[in-house]
């Protein structure tokens, strides 16, 4: 730091400036600073420049020191179900159609419920801050109890109530999966870190007129629609069997694919699908991990890409997974792009982190608001410990982020200019306690469905 | 613990005591204990067992209460080449011979010299201890520098010296190289810690004559004998078209294929090919993420594993991974074939576990020695830590160490009986001023090669 800024009067004051550090911008020339700083004031960003100048400039409540560290934007997850970390490691090893229906939905119905969804909430949280997710879209259901743990936490996310053609956990009828979902959109409409939104559980699971009404609602009150779209070939073959049409096309025959949709997944695609999502302007959400582990297959992301179809990035639902962990999901991605077109300059490192930051905000319509360190926008930032082996050397930060670097290595996470979690502890959640009311769920599970485990129920 | 166990006498004095863990043995009947206790003498395992019944029998100079750890055999690469940590991301996102001849061999011929040897050893070193790896299989040049950093770090290794058709860094000559080879072999036979051993580098870069007086060198000293085989389909293809012989035919046409040899990759492998390498047996060290970040194809596994050839599991060098880290590793080893067999019941949990640990001993010839937690071997375990929001609930504990657990979760190690890494420090490494002497190589590579970078110079 110069002399110079000690002596000078500094006329704006910040509450939080982190100086020193090496500063990943992902604004749109890519800017990177090596000795960098970034000032906050209130929930957003009030400039990021070299070290000297923005500590000539401002002063603040708060002043830390970013040496050894490196600061970028938060990492969105563009689909998953975080309830579902109470059905982690459950049921492996099998076929989607297998997990979902002989294990997944029979155990769904017993017991998601109202407490089991903010505990595992509660887990999915603490495991999305340690490995420096900021904002995560979701689909499942009792989505307030989901909404009261993000709101507690400090994270920012878009859940969506999950309608489908049998009961849900907490609607006997879609129709009130609905009507409970226009309730939350309009409750917590103003909510600074939470978006309610409606999703359609899939082709195969909800009739034509279901997944209508959930677009037509998602439409009224402008919101994100979800919908798994050609997850598996099985699907892919049955729509065309039923219908002569591909999901994509489907879906576009029934008038519901548009700027503000997800499509899950999108593993079985056409050409002419790739097209048809280009031009409504659908976007997708990409899960490798999830795809590999249950042989759905190889979602053709550098074809969707190309054709300025908008991508992010996403892990599923743990039961599928199995962790919410985006940095391990960067690396599949740039590795399995590069295996499946044979091609290893393909899903380059910078392409990837694109993906799970900016990438993943245009999929959620908040590219004005998150997914890079910009002036003015929201301070959702992630500190990074860079004081580990695996981090040395530094030839290609891109490379070292994508192909190196661990969830673990997230130190400090901020989301909307708060400190959610701090050299590693998680501020608003006791998470010990937690772990073992998630035991004692699992125990319940496991004596249900006649499991013997290593794990004794646990105190808590 | 019971009572009576402070009461009794107890007979046998070990070194250490870690109790109230979870143990994963892996021994042959997989026993796992939800509540055991480890007892270990010098460097050897005494006895594995449930809480209770250890501490009733053994005291010890050191007890531990491992509550909320699971304990478990350490990790086996068999197959790297760890100086190449100071090329960790010089060159990325292009073709395995382009990266090889254009980058790699290039940049090598100028930095590898004895100092940056033993630097980069150290890095790597110290990122496979904080990864759960107490045991690696080298191939390199400058090897007696690398064993003299595994001596003082206190691992576990196998380290060949590499011969190659031209001018290596270390001798001008491959016949040099076996000369140095064979003086190590002597001069490092009584190392409780370390092999010396040998390697020819590829079927593309080393005459059949060579290939041949590496593998007698081995052969005469009864050490294993490293070899890339069927890499990439280039390699495939060029072999069979000079010689009308897939490479595995080309080797045992050259008689060089047995129970010693480590065939590193086998991606490119044919119905027969596996054939003979089961009937030789050989074994294969498989690299699942290089192979994909590379484009180079997927190593036939399962299939392997059906013929009854010994298969570990790889990272190969960091410069085309790129990291150290056998829990990703084994992430993707499970995901990878599920998608490429289209059958998600392929490599299940527990076969990618046994792959990991004894199915690399087994690789290296040292089944009886590691890879298990049994009475009677050497104690190389890794204690991991659970209270981690990732490693919650617990239905099946080798889904979570292959889906979920990441290699941060280890919290210490203990190689050959003696702690390496204890709760995150390693204790034989001053890791800071490591990182700032790499840093400052790779700053020499970048400007040597006219590449910008942002990482100034640093003090060290």
């Amino acid at each position: 730091m110069a002399q110079s800024s000690l002596n000078k009067k500094k006329e704006i004051n910040a509450d939080l400036i982190i100086h020193d550090a090496m500063i990943l911008t992902m604004n749109p020339t890519h800017e990177v600073f090596a000795d960098g700083a970034i000032a906050i004031i209130n929930d957003r960003i009030l400039e990021i420049g070299n070290t000297v100048d923005i500590l000539e400039k401002y002063t603040a409540n708060e002043i830390i020191d970013g040496s050894g560290k490196m600061i970028m934007p938060g990492l969105i997850n563009t689909h998953t179900h975080v309830p579902m970390t109470i059905f982690r490691g459950y049921a492996d090893d099998m076929p989607l159609h297998e997990w979902l229906y002989d294990y997944i939905f029979p155990v769904e119905s017993e017991f998601v419920n109202s407490e089991n969804v903010g505990l595992g909430t509660k887990l999915a949280l603490a495991e999305m801050l340690r490995s420096g997710t900021t904002t995560f879209n979701d689909m499942y259901y009792h989505i307030e109890d989901i909404a009261n743990v993000v709101d507690s936490v400090g994270m920012r996310a878009v859940l969506s109530e999950s309608v489908i053609d049998f009961p849900a956990p907490n609607s006997p009828t879609p129709e009130d999966g609905l009507k409970t979902a226009e309730g939350l959109i309009k409750k917590w409409g103003n909510h600074p870190r939470i978006t309610i939104s409606v999703s359609a559980h899939a082709l195969y699971s909800c009739s034509p007129e279901l997944i209508q009404s959930a677009k037509a609602l998602a439409d009224k009150y402008n919101v994100p629609f979800n919908i798994h779209v050609a997850e598996t070939r099985k699907e892919f073959d049955a729509i065309l069997k039923d219908f002569g049409l591909t999901p994509v096309g489907y879906l576009d025959k029934l008038g519901v694919l548009g700027k503000n949709v997800i499509a899950a997944h999108g593993v079985h695609l056409t050409p002419e699908d790739i097209s048809i999502l280009a031009e409504r302007g659908v976007s997708v959400a990409h899960n490798p991990e999830c795809n590999m582990k249950l042989a759905s297959g190889v979602a053709p992301v550098p074809e969707l890409l190309k054709a300025g179809v908008k991508v992010g990035l996403g892990t599923d639902g743990v039961a599928s997974n199995n962790d919410l962990d985006l940095f391990d999901e960067m690396n599949t991605a740039a590795i399995l792009h590069k295996l499946n077109s044979n091609d290893p300059s393909v899903m380059d490192a910078l392409t990837v982190v694109e993906m799970a930051t900016m990438g993943g905000a245009r999929v959620l319509g908040m590219e004005n608001e998150i997914g890079s360190l910009e002036p003015g926008k929201k301070a959702d930032i992630l500190i990074i410990d860079m004081l580990q082996p695996h981090a040395h050397p530094i030839y290609n930060i891109y490379s070292l982020l994508v192909y190196s670097m661990k969830a673990a290595d997230v130190e400090s996470v901020i989301i909307d200019g708060k400190f959610v979690m701090r050299d590693r502890k998680i501020l608003n959640l006791d998470e010990k306690a937690l772990f073992a009311r998630i035991e004692n769920v699992a125990f319940r599970i496991r004596e249900k469905n006649n499991l013997v485990s290593l794990q004794k129920p646990a105190k808590g």
